[in-house]
């Protein structure tokens, strides 16, 4: 059995790469249990230098070409695009280790004995080995070493990832070049690891060793592993992050702007040819200034063109077009693709505001190039499309800047449907740092109190153990009097930095 | 329809408490959804005077009485046990509106842009309204003023509890006095509800509003709401806390005190007749000390003997230890309980170590005063048992002081199977303190990273959202430039108390 590696840009087969049998699984999963003690007894620091390594051997130069000539041909997200995302990645690998030594994470509190309670002693511990289920469309930030990867190793977890069927190839190399890494660095045989094959993805969230599942991908793909993972005899947590209909709405102040913004909307929408979880799918727009014709006029204008990452997203681009005319969508601007290969039409859709409502097609996500744009008659009718959305990763406010009265309010009623809410920023450019929070209210995932990117990703790895009346001899470092590690720790109530 | 309220101590049925209609549960919902915007509007500071008032009120003298009178017949936990209940629950309502002000819980978190990223600041927003389905033998710590109804109410959450057919008047008493304190204290109608009935409990939680469910019993009824609640078209977030079998592990060099441990041993696990989820309910002894047959004595000497809550539990308890027999364990002792009521046999009973295999129901709870112990001839044996047991709530290490040199080792091997790892105590006592983690790996709970007792069970009702670019009038107080609430932060990386 193989995946097939093809060139999305013609959809001929350019490699086969073997997939996994039930015992490489096995063997895989035995491995990251076995170096999961090791990897969880490390320092943050030693971690740090193990993702280092990672990161660094991905920018190395003959290793970063070979990965980008590859994932484009995989992809055909282009050079430029992957090799800015490959650096992302290593700077990702990097941040993480950095936030691991930071341990902030480990939530040291220690409560000295008092005459009515023991002495308590909690930190964060790794839960142990994590499949990572990567994202097509970020074959490096999102795929095999990315966000998942970086925060699962650097809070102490063994990897197992599995490869994309959509870009088989490029997952193949980055664990080669992984597992050299990490072997030069030091890291425990079994710390990081890859299966192939999408038997072998279900194996390896229903291993028992398994302890949680980091997912990025379609709302079908996350929902069939969390069920998988539900039906274990022991559950585990699946963090799967799902893509959703990020919702765009402009004030009436910002009609003053709509050229600029219906430019803005159109390179959002179809960034990656569409194929960002934060892609604005819906522009909710004041009537009477001719937002749709103009965020049409901007598509022709920008004529942007692309090609999916596999046959299966391009004919389900094709169907899910389909369906949104089918809804009641209208089609009001369309670009072609390219002749050959997975190809898609880059296309706006215009919808009355009244027919979205809960649980129509309309308002469910299309993946790739396409976006929907309503206009409102006013603040009840407004009111009303933003109470029938799911929940979504994130949303986006257009004003008239700062002192747009509108803003408040609408942030205010965007912000519990959604992980981020962004005042004159599009959705797509999901930055990796301490405040970032990419997740959401379910749909959107599968875990809303989790988050995917930034600092506290490390957190969906760990849980709480209190140690009670210990001796030194027994207390982790993190948890010891004399603080050898000099965290921040909180003592008998109190934060101290 | 109406809960039967009994004596516990003759069975008999003393008062009828109506149960909830669907009407009545979809009213109760729907105030705590209207509630939901202002008490999570509130200020911390505004929370914790509700949660003092609430608290002042259950402990004002004339309520008092009537709650720990009422309390007593229900339960039979006796007037001495109920009133120091009574003080904790209420010093626990004051310990979370403490926890609320402080504020570490927001988690505010501000990253001003730089070249390459947007201004973000994140922090914790209340999920919105709790069920709260609270424990049998708690009526006050865990019941419906109990951690999850503080913790949820701190986090800025309304409450909807259901009353616990143990204790139904109770419960009623508990939400006629907390129901008024809320109202005199000014929180908004539909902060707190109480729900009464079986079918009142399921409605709830499948009510489209209710966000989070906080559940603290059994293993059966904790994994049937689990259910319910992943079956809903928005699954939410059950919490839910449930018996274990919590071992308690001797070294060798701890037979020397096999006395007093045998005696501490009974008084846990005999403890409110057996009925703590932290119940030692496996004790592992250095073979050759004859520790079995010093437990069985101890129970002769302490010679404890009390109800169970519910004529339910007595009856699972007389099949639960007839269970334990038929899987191979030995009677070696056993305490007649009081002729009339839900009394209760104290029972210990022995077991072959080889027996202890994963799977058998010997490694499974039962509720009630009765106990395993079984003897192991060596590390290999005990190691081999250790692997067998199910995730817990707790777990003791009995030792012969802090030069033990087993110790160690012995916390090392049980800190991955528990939430909390003691060593010289008894794992019944659970102190609400800062550093407190009342949880556990799957099957102990359904969310192993979560914890029902002290400053993070707030953190079970609050989900991230992050502000991308927002203008000051769009952002909450918590995350304004100048914070205005003086809030412990994180800023650009740095930790600033």
């Amino acid at each position: 059995m193989s995946d097939l590696s093809h060139d999305a840009r013609t959809g001929t087969v350019v490699a086969r790469i073997p997939t996994s049998t039930p015992e490489e699984v096995r063997d895989v999963v035995a491995r990251a249990a076995a170096a999961a003690p090791a990897v969880a007894a490390a320092t943050p620091a030693e971690r740090r230098l193990w993702l280092v390594a990672v990161a660094d051997a991905v920018q190395d130069s003959p290793a970063a070409a070979e990965l980008v000539r590859v994932a484009d041909r995989e992809t055909a997200l282009g050079e430029a695009r992957l090799t800015s995302e490959l650096v992302r990645c290593a700077d990702q690998l990097r941040f993480y280790g950095d936030v691991g030594v930071e341990a902030s994470y480990l939530r040291v509190t220690v409560d000295h004995a008092t005459d009515t309670t023991p002495d308590l002693r909690r930190m964060q511990v790794p839960l142990g080995p994590v499949a990572v289920l990567g994202a097509s469309n970020f074959p490096f930030a999102f795929g095999a070493l990315g966000n998942d990867t970086g925060s699962a190793i650097a809070a102490g977890c063994p990897v197992v990832a599995k490869a994309h069927p959509a870009h088989p190839q490029t997952s193949a190399l980055l664990a080669t070049v992984a597992t050299t890494a990490l072997a030069d660095a030091g890291a425990p045989e079994g710390a990081f690891g890859l299966v192939a094959g999408f038997e072998a993805g279900e194996a390896l969230v229903r291993s028992p060793e398994v302890a949680a599942v980091a997912f990025t991908g379609s709302q079908r793909g996350g929902l069939a592993v969390w069920r998988q993972a539900i039906e274990r005899d022991v559950v585990i947590p699946v963090y799967a992050e799902m893509g959703t209909v990020n919702p765009v709405v402009m004030t009436a102040a910002a009609a003053a702007r709509t050229e600029e913004i219906a430019a803005g909307f159109v390179g959002s929408f179809t960034l990656g040819a569409g194929q960002f979880c934060t892609k604005p799918g819906l522009l909710l727009a004041p009537a009477g200034y001719d937002v749709p014709a103009r965020v049409a006029a901007a598509l022709q204008s920008a004529r942007p063109t692309g090609w999916l990452l596999t046959e299966g997203i391009s004919s389900a681009y094709g169907s899910g077009v389909a369906e949104l005319v089918g809804a009641g969508a209208e089609v009001l601007g369309r670009v072609p693709g390219p002749a050959e290969g997975w190809s898609a039409d880059a296309t706006v859709l215009v919808v009355a505001a009244a027919d979205l409502k809960p649980g129509s097609r309309l308002l469910e996500e299309c993946f790739g190039p396409v976006a929907l744009v309503a206009e409102y008659a006013d603040q009840h009718e407004l009111t009303e499309v933003l109470e029938a959305l799911q929940g979504a990763l994130a949303a986006s406010v257009m004003s008239a800047g700062a002192e747009d009265p509108e803003t408040p309010h609408l942030v205010g009623v965007l912000a519990p449907l959604v992980g981020r809410v962004a005042v004159d920023d599009w959705p797509t450019g999901v930055a990796f740092t301490w405040a970032q929070q990419h997740g959401g209210p379910w749909p959107a995932t599968t875990f809303p109190s989790a988050t995917s990117v930034g600092a506290a990703a490390l957190d969906r790895f760990t849980r709480p153990v209190t140690w009670q009346s210990a001796p030194a001899s027994a207390l982790p470092p993190a948890l010891q009097e004399d603080n050898p590690w000099r965290l921040p720790r909180r003592v008998d109530g109190e934060l101290m930095t």
